[in-house]
């Protein structure tokens, strides 16, 4: 039975009192879902219901078969992966979206969509310190919303990828070839994937913190063009997902400047968010970003407060967008589209159809304010220098690489805790035997990740009710498995 | 100042009970935004505030300013385009899911999202009538959801190409070319401008109801192998955007048995929900689709009451996509993901994080039930014969071609309001000035299209509060307009 509007109203207040009690409750949740595969499948009928079920049902189902099958991304002790952002107001944000739902693709069928975009993207880009060519009111750059960062990386290789064709007609796909580095986000390889296009890694090493220097660059263009191939954009992270790293963006820019023909993206799509505080800045490479990107992306989802999805993505040509992208049948026409005095998003991005993701943005910016947003980074950031400093003075674990922004990668490396140093292998070994039982906790979760040949474990910072508190309790239980999985491991040796 | 939760609570109520306002008030606006372009950006400060603002001021913002701006594609007046389903349960839905905002990317980081999607694909293929290949219960087959229907047919034609590439490696990328037909939906060109790739357009005729027939398709395709060309995919239609047009899929489909190597997608964006009714599988092809397709996928955000995004893409081997698309980084290696026990739909699309679409579907499917969807589809396609009817009764307009579902287009032919006969190319003006009258009205809205040269206009039924009387109003509206505009017209021949 179909909702009436005063059925709605009712059901739609109990949702609000359970999203409230879930986050009454959140703390005392296991972090990880303990569900086992399969175990909704059995809950549920095979087909649905013939007749319509009453709503108070459905919700109370919700509680009972879908929470327990979350994993808590909200949750205080929630280190692992980056964050996913989740506040009220994005939340309500998307609330009114949805209640108005329309496919947003064009100024006239939703003007206000694409007005508050326009308007958000300026803001954000403001509150970032982006150039100016990038705002939307520069009439030449401009900013657009994404749905992931995978999303806008591949709409800037596929801009790139039509302005390299543009430029140099008849050149073979085959010989075009993608650049990111080892450590670059997945979203490389899978623009390789999708587009069918080679991709060239370029290795990083431990000493320059695993950041791509503008020297591999150089040699690595210069060695595919001898060859014939032709590197035609090159993927540059700010805070690399394993260890936030930050490229080189000031050496690959002045390298750049000689291959004009070769896009520049950066990829800032966790650490971006640190650029709303001046005193970062320098350490996320703002001043590079704003002389040489031919593209940026961060994603508020992330770390900046708005709900997944919300991936911000500027250019310093919209044309650049506009002319890979633009498709007009008669049925998408229109008097303020044909007049080209409105922006319409369709042609910036790889789809027709777009949520109406600025709502949120603009309510986050506006009930947190620019200081609200940037203590909240700046907490993020204490948080983990408490955390990196107890791992710094405890004898028996390393940073692998120097903690970065609100991200630490360490590793166990006992000097007290087994009886002589170990090699490379016993290390990645007992780190792994460590890690799984981290793993198996509930009241914590952390990641893994491998950084040249070194296993190692990720502690995140985001999660907007984490305090000190769950910093000092993770930073105890880390302590206490790393002993017990030292001991493990010495007894599977003497045994084994 | 950031929501606490109970300050949440009470601008959730807020919010509930605007939205509530918004519905009693919906057939009383305008269906059109009336807003200027500009006009929003005049309304907002340059940046965004330095500190918090009161969240009930932000929302009284979202009535003031942002309301007027929106185009109401749920007004009962709204016959532009294809409907875009906005239902209560889906809003919830969303609105339950965005509260526990997660990325979704992989089993582990929130089971309950992958499990409840592969039970809901499922759910959703046996109310369409999909063969049990299709479902993820097979193992092999399965479903998935996509953003739109661009989403999905881009992440077909990927798949389709990297199966070639694999079946026939070192094909040079400019000699593969993707067919769609002059009726496809802007995704298909678009796919084109996104891969780099040559798009063949086949021509369809207006006796074959703009439908492509499968004797175009063989010849298409022998002229291409024969000057060394690769078709790889076909992108076949079940409702074109501009005339509800259905490819002869079986005609297709018998053709490609010559060709294995080319993969039939069928795009049943907007027409693919009448299969939920039996009366409508022959019309809609059903038999063919699961005789023939490779992939097919339907929006249950078009005309399936569930909001926007919830694209639904089945494949018939799920391998076809985890080929072309799998990427597994350290970092999101898991347990489970490496003993291959649950579905990892990251690698089934094009980027790395996913919203938890299925809730919002899983709530639709139970509120109203199998029969109460299938009732709304009825009605639906009742009205629109309600509108055809009055058309072809009447002596000065003629349907373009016969109504689809519940699409009618149709053009004024005068016979009555005209002294004698016109050319195409006055009909052609006439129209165009009708239709430009039409448009400047702000209780109906409608849109415009081609079909092969012909000037027509497009009257689709699939707001859910349509209702007879708002039909009747439309054919009243219609009437009218075409008296003024043909006595316009002559007007200005008379003058001119």
């Amino acid at each position: 039975m179909p909702l009436d509007i005063e059925e709605f109203r009712k059901a739609g207040y109990k949702a609000i009192d359970r999203i409230c009690e879930y986050y009454y409750s959140l703390q005392d949740k296991s972090v990880v879902s303990q569900v086992q595969p399969g175990y909704l499948r059995e809950a549920l009928p095979e087909e649905a219901p013939e007749h319509g079920e009453d709503f108070d049902a459905i919700q109370d189902d919700y509680q009972k078969l879908i929470v327990p099958g979350l994993t808590h991304w909200q949750h205080p002790s929630f280190f692992a992966y980056f964050p996913t952002a989740c506040t009220f107001e994005g939340m309500l944000g998307d609330l009114y979206a949805s209640s108005a739902t329309n496919p947003g693709f064009n100024w006239s069928c939703s003007p206000a969509c694409t007005e508050l975009e326009a308007v958000v993207m300026d803001w954000s880009a403001k509150l970032l310190g982006l150039s100016p060519e990038f705002y939307n009111t520069s009439g030449i750059g401009g900013g657009v919303m994404m749905t992931t960062a995978s999303d806008s990386a591949l709409t800037a290789i596929v801009a790139a990828r039509s302005r390299h064709i543009r430029t140099h007609p008849g050149t073979p796909l085959d010989k075009l070839v993608i650049y990111v580095t080892s450590q670059t986000h997945s979203l490389g390889l899978k623009a390789g994937l999708v587009l069918g296009l080679q991709v060239r890694v370029l290795d990083v090493k431990a000493e320059d913190n695993f950041a791509v220097r503008g020297e591999s660059v150089k040699k690595a263009i210069e060695e595919d063009r001898e060859s014939g191939r032709e590197p035609f954009v090159l993927v540059a992270t700010v805070g690399t997902t394993s260890s936030g790293a930050v490229d080189r963006i000031d050496e690959i820019g002045t390298v750049l400047r000689e291959y004009p023909n070769i896009w520049l993206h950066v990829d800032a799509a966790w650490a971006g968010m640190t650029l709303s505080c001046p005193e970062y800045r320098e350490t996320a490479r703002l001043e590079a970003i704003n002389n040489y990107a031919t593209s940026f992306c961060t994603n508020f989802h992330k770390w900046g407060l708005v709900n997944f999805d919300a991936s911000t993505l500027w250019v310093r040509e919209r044309t650049l967008l506009t002319d890979a992208l633009d498709i007009t049948p008669e049925f998408l026409r229109t008097k303020h589209g044909d007049e080209g005095t409105v922006i319409d998003y369709r042609n910036w991005h790889l789809g027709l159809g777009r949520r109406f993701r600025s709502l949120k943005v603009w309510f986050v910016l506006r009930s947190w304010g620019v200081e609200g947003v940037r203590g909240y980074i700046r907490k993020c950031i204490a948080l983990n220098d408490i955390f990196a400093s107890a791992i710094r003075s405890s004898p028996d674990f390393e940073l692998v690489t120097p903690p970065s922004f609100a991200l630490t990668v360490f590793r166990l490396s006992p000097s007290t805790l087994t009886p002589q140093p170990l090699s490379l292998e016993s290390l990645n070994d007992l780190n792994r035997l460590f890690y799984t039982r981290l793993s198996k906790r509930h009241d914590l979760l952390l990641t893994q990740t491998q950084l040249n040949g070194v296993f190692c474990i990720r502690f995140a910072v985001g999660a907007a009710r984490t305090e000190e508190a769950d910093v000092r309790r993770a930073v105890d239980v880390i302590r206490e498995e790393a002993t017990l999985a030292a001991s493990a491991w010495q007894e599977v040796k003497a045994t084994g």
